[in-house]
């Protein structure tokens, strides 16, 4: 068995070459990884152990007997619970199950289901994946792996377990979404990577939705090299897994406004240290002008396209289930009612504009890069007050939305912890339909800062 | 010279083959027919017969030096004043021209321009093309050419001038715009054939919207073979020209609800007529459900897509002309605030759902046949009264609007004269993308009943 360090490529290509009954053997140390932390961290609202156990063994019998499904074969994979999974409920953060259709698999679920990759269980999401912080007033917020001794910290939203399932080693990949930050959040939060594709690129279909005109599936691993080979294994255009490329001559783009308005400075200070590593290795740092940026966000504080499409996605399906909302969800889909339709299609129109305009920045840089969030994991505790969650809220998915609002593919990967010993998250953002080459930048870049297992040490709660 | 009787086929065909001058002779012609009706018909805007006169002259050259470039080449066509046309002001019946970017040609004008297609001018429109009558309190109504001597008459709207261009004679082929009738409607009132594409086959591009969720652009010329003539020639999927197909065996589907519960009796009168005479050859009539129809027009009826996509687009762009808006245009448009996010997404999730269930209709039958317009066309004096107007242009679109609202295509022909000697339309709707299979029927219906030339005779005011 190769060790918890090794990339999922290794192994993957172990199970394949080691002694009968790898897989088994991985799905037996990951069970008793999410036995030892589980109970503490609550990465998931519903365990499936003993479900993944047989499909390892089998797995096993039929890798044995030559039969090779594809590159996720039985490995462990957690999925958020906005998924459908057949065989497990569907509670998308609210406070009871969905109807079983909603369990069917969707297309990205599929893929990974053909491929006999093992889903260990559904992971708790903030509810209907409205949030960047990754509360949860039913079942309350899964624990940050590097919170310390002053408290429970923030695991990152609104994928709360997904990144929390890797840092107690119960997924070697995490399935997420991300319509603001929801991918990304917690991967930063988490010391985990995790990619934003493209909308469009992974079908939203088989998930519950939030805002389908931002909605995207997305993908949480330890580090870059285990997205890439996640991302090549779940694409449906069938490229093969995307290589790092030359760190010499890369242009990356740094933004002079807006990403950095905000964030702390121990994060900036992380993140400049980063950069000037990159800089040593032979990457280009140029600063450039991104337009836009603070006006998309003023969209996005008024309650962007989510509010009003969850909205009236409830008003549709399930109007019973408003009432019951957690309240911080709750009062951002009641105001949804305010904003007119005319009002609805200006903010459409100004997405649409500004996200065309934005692209001209690519002329001058391959990638851009920026801390991944403004601030680090809060202290659960401090998340009580309305108004202070709000605040957090904000700040957590600043830097995070504007690809979304672009319509733009983006990849976090950790670039150090913070004086607290709280990891810090390296945005790096590419133009539509662009995951390949960014993938290949995000493998330059971990390999000269180290991935995130080697650089930030182990996750304190993790024992 | 072939008569103008001849097909737009047969026309094209004499520009190759006749004496060298054909196209100039051609043009005469139509300037000739616009400036004998054109005062008193209304159907233009601008008129621009100088330079089609110079251009027929250009093709006659060009043809007669061997260079052909397509069979719209030298053939007179209007457009609707909602699309941009190079060297032509755009109003879209609005007080005053737009900006000369609105005059850049998009997708489907350029086609028709690089196949030397020439543009006689600009038709009417009612203001944005949000009207089903035809009136415009900025510039006035084009006569309807069947008007009696009871008075002028509406002719139908939004593409106001465009039937009324093809009834006297200054172009074979009228290009229009298709929201919730507005090619269907005039073409109906005016005695000719009109095609509404599917959503997304012709290009917006290059148009004044309306209402981008729905709008579609068409076409318009004497009879079906004329529109299967221009249809193959400006669609860019380069199929072939739709030939007739046998009537025998076709499956007429007769909703049971809905498009005929308030149409006028002579019209349903004539209608039942046209099928009778479809059954006697053939053709196979077939009851059928389609369900979701009350609720989409109540969804119409109540601003639809329409009023709040048209308000955000003034809002953003033309805030100032809100003012000065005609009334009955004005009165919608302010309206549309009152209209929230989430109902205005309610509205098209349920058009989408009862879209994609009524398809099932075409299992039992290969085309629908219903009147194309409930009511006969109006005196102009008798809209004058706003509630009557808003009551007569419910009844103008009610028909029409269920394709759009469906996705659909459609196209209508005429299928008789009423008792007062104004002309009723037949519209065949099919689904999505079926336009070739639409033109087919089409024209086996006109082969039977008689093209509308031959089956109406000449328009009252056309001397």
């Amino acid at each position: 068995m190769p060790s918890n360090r090794s990339s999922i490529a290794q192994i993957a290509q172990h199970l394949r070459d080691g002694r009968p009954g790898g897989a088994e053997a991985l799905m037996q140390a990951t069970v008793a990884a999410h036995q030892g932390a589980g109970a503490e961290l609550m990465a998931y609202k519903t365990w499936d152990g003993d479900r993944a156990l047989a499909q390892a063994r089998a797995a096993d019998g039929l890798l044995a007997s030559g039969i090779d499904l594809g590159p996720l074969m039985g490995l462990p994979v957690s999925v958020k619970d906005l998924f459908g999974v057949p065989g497990l409920p569907v509670f998308a953060g609210t406070d009871s199950a969905f109807d079983a259709a909603w369990s069917a698999a969707g297309p990205l679920v599929s893929r990974l289901l053909a491929q006999l990759g093992i889903v260990t269980g559904k992971t708790h999401t903030v509810e209907f994946a409205f949030g960047g912080l990754g509360v949860n007033a039913h079942w309350g917020a899964p624990v940050n792996p590097w919170s310390g001794p002053d408290g429970a910290r923030a695991p990152g939203g609104s994928s709360s377990g997904a990144g929390v399932s890797l840092a107690e080693g119960s997924a070697l990949l995490a399935l997420g979404t991300d319509t603001a930050g929801s991918v990304r959040v917690p991967a930063s939060f988490c010391g985990q990577a995790g990619l934003k594709t493209t909308i469009g690129r992974w079908s939203t279909e088989g998930i519950m939705p939030l805002s389908p005109s931002l909605d995207t599936p997305g993908l949480l691993a330890r580090d870059v090299a285990d997205l890439a080979y996640g991302f090549a294994a779940l694409d449906p255009q069938g490229g093969g897994v995307p290589q790092p490329r030359d760190l010499s001559g890369l242009r990356i783009g740094l933004p002079r406004d807006f990403f950095n308005d905000e964030a702390d400075a121990a994060i900036l200070s992380v993140v400049a240290d980063s950069l000037r590593q990159l800089e040593a290795a032979g990457a280009v740092l140029v600063d450039v002008d991104l337009p836009g940026c603070a006006a998309m966000f003023d969209i996005f504080r008024q309650g962007g396209l989510a509010a009003p499409e969850l909205r009236s996605f409830l008003d549709r399906q399930f109007p019973d289930r408003i009432a019951r909302l957690d309240p911080v969800v709750r009062l951002r889909v009641e105001g949804a009612d305010k904003i007119s339709a005319p009002e609805y299609l200006r903010r459409r129109a100004e997405l649409a504009l500004h996200g065309r305009a934005a692209l001209a920045v690519f002329d001058h840089c391959d990638v851009l890069a920026t801390p991944t969030v403004a601030i680090a994991p809060p202290l659960l505790a401090d998340l009580a007050d309305p108004a202070a969650y709000g605040r957090a809220n904000i700040l957590a998915l600043r830097n995070t939305v504007i690809a979304n609002l672009f319509g733009w593919c983006a990849l976090t990967l950790p670039a150090g912890l913070d004086g607290s010993a709280l990891p810090v998250g390296l945005q790096l953002i590419a133009g539509p339909f662009a995951e390949p080459a960014l993938l290949a930048c995000g493998q330059a870049v971990e390999n000269r800062l180290g991935a995130g297992p080697e650089l930030l040490g182990r996750p304190r709660r993790v024992s």
